[in-house]
């Protein structure tokens, strides 16, 4: 079997050795239900507070604010709807953005056919919302602004500082999707100013299935799932404990490595850009220069479909959009939105880099992208 | 440290061997989305796809009548709030019994707040919900009959297929919360005659944080999470995909042993109640011997707290009540509910034997109880 070079990892990625290492005894002996009032109990119940303590250091919150879920997406329906249902009624309209992801596309569309107004912001051709556009969307009627901090697809960070900054004014509850967000930049809830923030496991090296909801002390939130105390209420069901603290464990190591990471990150995804562009006329890229998330770079090749470079290209292991579309052959809306033609976005491809990528891997990743380039231009 | 005794399966149980060692690879070099495109997004998507199969088969249903959750508690809900929700106006009742798991009790008080009738069945003094009570319930107005195959504090068993077989010609459909159940007692979809059946992992030795609901072809639910179009639109996100494995093999290793294992801990579990018994004039049994899981013993001690024997018990874990609500210094609803008075209530204990337990291990267990009986008596 050919090397595999994996360039996917805003689809998923590996649990880090560290984290797995830190899971095991709760995958083997330490075994207890928190809930439990025995030794074995007690220590899982322990684990799941020092997670909840390393998984709130990461992103600058208390440890009390951190419910744990099963993942992003459940984190974004309970922030989304767990508002919503809480919301006075003279608030029923939500501003989002038009790339968000389907976990948060969805909810909100489920409110809009409950009666809610959604205004979705529109984003500039490099894909980032618009913070003045944003801001104009705010009024007193609206419930909940939620807003992606950085696209899966392009890697574009968004500006939501300075839109909760205007929207607390308001009286509205500021949320962000920060899946792709954290451990790849820094992230902290005060100087975004956010009520609410979303955090999938899989998407820093922690497993999946596993996940959380940073829930500002005093924002109102009902619980969208039903069943014992857990998690303050908000999320009931035995916690996952090795998970959890997989995550607790992923956010110590982010936390130690995100600054080193992302300039080194930066630095090859730059030069891996350039050698491509250098050797393939009319490479397009999506993923702005400046914010952006340091692994992610969105390219369309030029006159083929992203999906022909892939399948010639053997050993590299990339994305045409977001892993939750693939296999549909409809080009992908977040291009669409910044004004992308639907034919360059039929083009598009996503290499996403992480903690074990090398120079020398993208070189070899860069050669076989250009032959399969080739190949895909001469079918 | 004491050797340790674990009695408190119906909590949560430790992983199989067979189980961790299924998962590990997924946990480690297979660690692809299953919605990614490539060799290991496939790699990923077959395995979740061979879990379903190993899941299906235990319960004797088609692998595609599989959805994958979080949990017990999520798979409950998503059964109980998905049918609600696809309910014809005409229903707007919901039949259950008086003994159900918080994670029943709590999206049906959620419903009953949004303006459904939920009609309790009551339980006889053994435990067991009255098959002729809860058919007398059933009318052309329920929407959905929910009631729990095995009880989680006592291992009463409940006549579902009974109850189930009245509801279907009044056009009811049936839900059975059998988290206790599966890999206890044999369950089969079609003996019991149930559109929907909730599985927790963590309940038969796979891991926490994963499940599984039976829905059976062409029953509505709809999803109460919305996102990606992940187990057919109706649990959204991606797919936890080690635990998926664990499950699947964790369904593999219940449908072996179920057999050998049921006989082995009603034997061993009778043995124990005559030892106990034997030995503690007065000891209640609140178990039915018979219609009861095999490893379930809830007993009330006389004249003392239930937790102050087991805080006496060195070594042996094992619960005063449903996990769920341990701390918390109220006799156990099911107990009040089979008619048992709130004093001796406060003196149960629910042992639940698991698969590692021995005979030895029971009688030193035995010994221990005794001993902490009497130090509880004497304090």
């Amino acid at each position: 079997m050919t090397e595999l070079i994996y360039l996917d990892h805003n689809a998923t990625t590996p649990i880090a050795p560290e984290v797995l290492e830190a899971m095991l005894p709760y995958l083997r002996e330490r075994f207890g239900n928190p809930s439990s009032d025995h030794v074995l109990g007690h220590q899982a119940h322990q684990a799941v507070e020092t997670a909840r303590v390393q998984v709130a250091t990461l992103i600058g919150a208390s440890p009390g604010e951190i419910i744990f879920t099963s993942g992003g997406t459940e984190s974004n329906n309970l922030a989304i709807r767990g508002v919503a249902a809480s919301a006075p009624p003279a608030r029923r309209r939500i501003v989002t953005s038009q790339v968000e992801h389907p976990a948060v596309v969805e909810p909100c569309g489920v409110l809009e056919l409950a009666g809610w107004s959604v205004t979705r912001v529109p984003v500039t051709p490099e894909g980032i919302v618009d913070a003045e556009t944003a801001i104009g969307a705010l009024d007193t009627d609206v419930a909940l602004l939620t807003l992606m901090r950085a696209q899966n697809e392009t890697g574009a960070i968004m500006p939501v500082d300075l839109v909760a900054a205007a929207a607390h004014p308001e009286g509205i509850i500021v949320h962000t999707d920060a899946a792709q967000a954290v451990g790849k930049i820094e992230v902290d809830v005060d100087d975004l100013g956010v009520d609410l923030l979303s955090i999938a496991g899989h998407k820093l090296f922690a497993p999946k299935g596993v996940g959380a909801l940073y829930v500002r002390e005093g924002t109102l939130v009902e619980p969208i799932v039903f069943g014992g105390g857990q998690e303050r209420g908000l999320r009931p069901g035995t916690e996952n404990v090795a998970s959890i603290v997989g995550l607790g464990a992923a956010a110590i190591l982010a936390g130690s490595r995100l600054a080193s990471e992302s300039t080194r990150l930066r630095v090859l995804r730059e030069e891996f850009w350039h050698i491509l562009r250098g050797r393939i006329p009319n490479l397009v890229r999506h993923t702005p220069v400046g914010h952006s998330l340091p692994n992610t770079l969105a390219l369309s090749f030029p006159g083929v479909l992203g999906k022909d470079v892939l399948a010639a290209a053997d050993g590299v292991l990339a994305s045409t959009g977001s892993a939750c579309h693939s296999g549909v052959d409809t080009p992908a809306e977040t291009l669409l939105a910044m004004g992308v033609t639907p034919e360059v976005a039929l083009g598009s491809v996503r290499l996403s880099l992480g903690h074990a990528n090398t120079e020398t891997e993208l070189a070899a990743a860069a050669d076989i992208l250009v032959a399969a380039f080739d190949a895909a231009s001469n079918r």
